[in-house]
């Protein structure tokens, strides 16, 4: 064994154990508490399996898994920036940037590269693979919160047009689960949850 | 869109949600709380692609990683069972196969038929698949019990000899993986965290 290589695996392991106190807006079912990145990560990666099925295009299932288990490590360094932060938005990709140079930088040059492209291909958007992901990235919460009635979106007074806005390229992973959302959003506005402006 | 398997698949997503509440023996880096079986899962996957090299055996790494995703999920309905409790251990088995009847049978059949071997094939321990899922089952909680100071083994006062019959199999995953465990062991029953009988 490559002992050198072996210690710089085992120090990205325990690092990236910090996502699991990066904490996001949205609440777990029962709305107990806040979810953290890590289990959101979890969650996404699972229903990849279950729902790709519904991708418009074929996808390489694992690869998006993988995908959308490293998708928010940058978050350790740079903070969890909630979806409807416009400010935040602004200085995310530089904060992001600075925070991959740093993580991926732990690890053994291969696949500090492979996991870092990974990210990048998710970040670009561009392929089946990372439009899928996305799908995942917003689905994900907006079940959550559904299921707990729509509360991270009256808490932060969020309005259908940031909702559709934040989901402007949905359907390009996949139409048939941007329906159902569609639907989601609907009920929500009627509801009040949403508002309808 | 087949409507009614979509509902299934979101009821079961839903559902599984609730691994997010099921707390384990082993502490967060830092030790500030418990993690949780979502958590330990999600850093499992990641370490199976980061570490299948150490595999005795080629693995199926995609498989492997969906197998360490879903192999607690069980534990929903039937509780963790700390690895060192042996009256649980006696009824684990059959509250473990209950909850699986009931969690993979909300799914579609081809679904839960598939994520239900997946899971068995993680218990009976035979597949190259299965040993190198149990060793990152047993290696994660070590390495952050490691870097606690070894806090999850003082505080239930666990002996060298149990940790090494819960790891009775673990160099058929990997040699080299259980190479470093030893040495944490050593190291820990040196600073009495682990008591040496």
């Amino acid at each position: 064994m490559d002992w050198e290589r072996f210690e710089k695996q085992k120090d990205f392991i325990l690092e990236i154990d910090k996502e699991k106190e990066i904490y996001r807006q949205t609440h777990i079912t029962g709305a107990a508490r806040h979810e953290n990145d890590s289990e959101h990560a979890w969650h996404m990666a699972v229903m990849t399996w279950l729902l790709a099925e519904y991708s418009n295009e074929k996808i390489d299932v694992a690869r998006t898994m993988m995908m959308t288990l490293v998708h928010d490590l940058v978050e350790i360094y740079a903070g969890d920036t909630y979806a409807y932060d416009t400010k935040g938005k602004e200085t995310q990709e530089l904060r992001e940037k600075e925070a991959a140079d740093r993580l991926f930088g732990m690890l053994p040059e291969d696949q500090g590269k492979e996991l870092r492209s990974l990210w990048e291909e998710f970040e670009k958007y561009e392929t089946a693979e990372a439009r899928f992901a996305h799908v995942m990235d917003n689905f994900q919460p907006m079940l959550l919160n559904d299921s707990n009635g729509g509360i991270d979106w009256e808490e932060h007074k969020i309005a259908r047009r940031q909702v559709e806005k934040r989901n402007e390229k949905t359907a390009t992973g996949s139409k048939e689960i941007w329906d159902y959302m569609r639907s989601v959003i609907d009920k929500n506005v009627e509801k009040g949850s949403l508002k309808g402006e």
